[in-house]
């Protein structure tokens, strides 16, 4: 049976939102306090596409790491993979949310996923919300001067308010409460 | 640029192939020398169906990363994740294969994918051959006193045996030399 072999407090209030992929993974640490939610990281974990896929694994896994140890999130929310049209694109998207999932786990820290409609019907109103529309919400609930980008950072700041609409302040204090005991 | 944490020397002689999986992750380690191939570690990694997946993906990776530090191949030859009928199965298996991908790169190790016809034509002669053709040509070809069971480890075998007649002694050991500069 699995134990995590290290275990990361978190910082209670902050959540950590991915959008995977191994072209490029989006994130987004969110901090929510009294006032409002700031952004703590946003950005992408690139992988030169030239690359062979075990090496840019490899890379993601490398800086996944490194970013939950700067982050400290207590919350990892993970968009959930589906197959759609392009079935090379979903191959090394699921790759990547493995990746993703398994380090988050190892730490101990609680990891959600959420489907791209339960992401828009969150942060935008409607579960088939267009990208934009989605952009804006997240900018505005960012306060932030111009809109998201690039877009995969936006989604993964998408699928962090996401959580947080989703889990109020209690159950995420009381999870991870229980991922450090 | 990534560059592996740490670079394992590896046996020159060692081949660790792979049937990647979430339920069940098929191993088998081969060590080849003048008198034939003897079979270091052969198995499967699981991980009870009841568990959350990100749970799962990180037994995986703790189980998997002891497992290179227990076979310490120069090679590790991984079957190529394709899309069937079952699309939830296919999703495991590709987050799966992200996890045992990534942990082998970040070694150096090289990491070489084949495909399911690929390994069934080097083991067995035909791209076509079926399940019991495959178990009985790899329990002929390591000796063993009967067919290699559970399936899953008999189909890793077959992988090491593919990598085997498709790279020469010599382009494994200029390989493992490589990972190690």
């Amino acid at each position: 049976m699995f134990a995590p072999r290290q275990t990361v407090a978190g910082r209670a209030d902050v959540v950590l939102g991915v959008d995977p992929g191994l072209t490029r993974c989006g994130f987004a640490g969110l901090r929510t306090h009294a006032g409002g939610i700031d952004v703590l990281a946003m950005g992408v974990i690139t992988s030169p596409s030239d690359m062979d896929v075990a090496h840019r694994l490899a890379t993601l896994h490398q800086d996944f790491d490194a970013l939950l140890s700067e982050v400290e999130p207590s919350a990892v929310a993970v968009e959930r993979v589906f197959f759609q049209s392009n079935v090379s694109t979903a191959m090394s998207v699921a790759q990547a949310s493995g990746v993703v999932l398994a380090l988050a786990s190892m730490r101990g820290i609680p990891v959600v996923q959420y489907s791209p409609s339960q992401v828009k019907s969150a942060v935008a109103g409607s579960g088939t919300a267009d990208k934009l529309s989605v952009q804006k919400m997240v900018q505005r609930r960012l306060g932030l001067q111009s809109l998201p980008e690039p877009a995969d950072a936006a989604d993964a700041a998408a699928i962090a308010l996401c959580h947080l609409a989703a889990s109020p302040l209690a159950s995420r204090v009381a999870a991870a409460q229980g991922a450090r005991s």
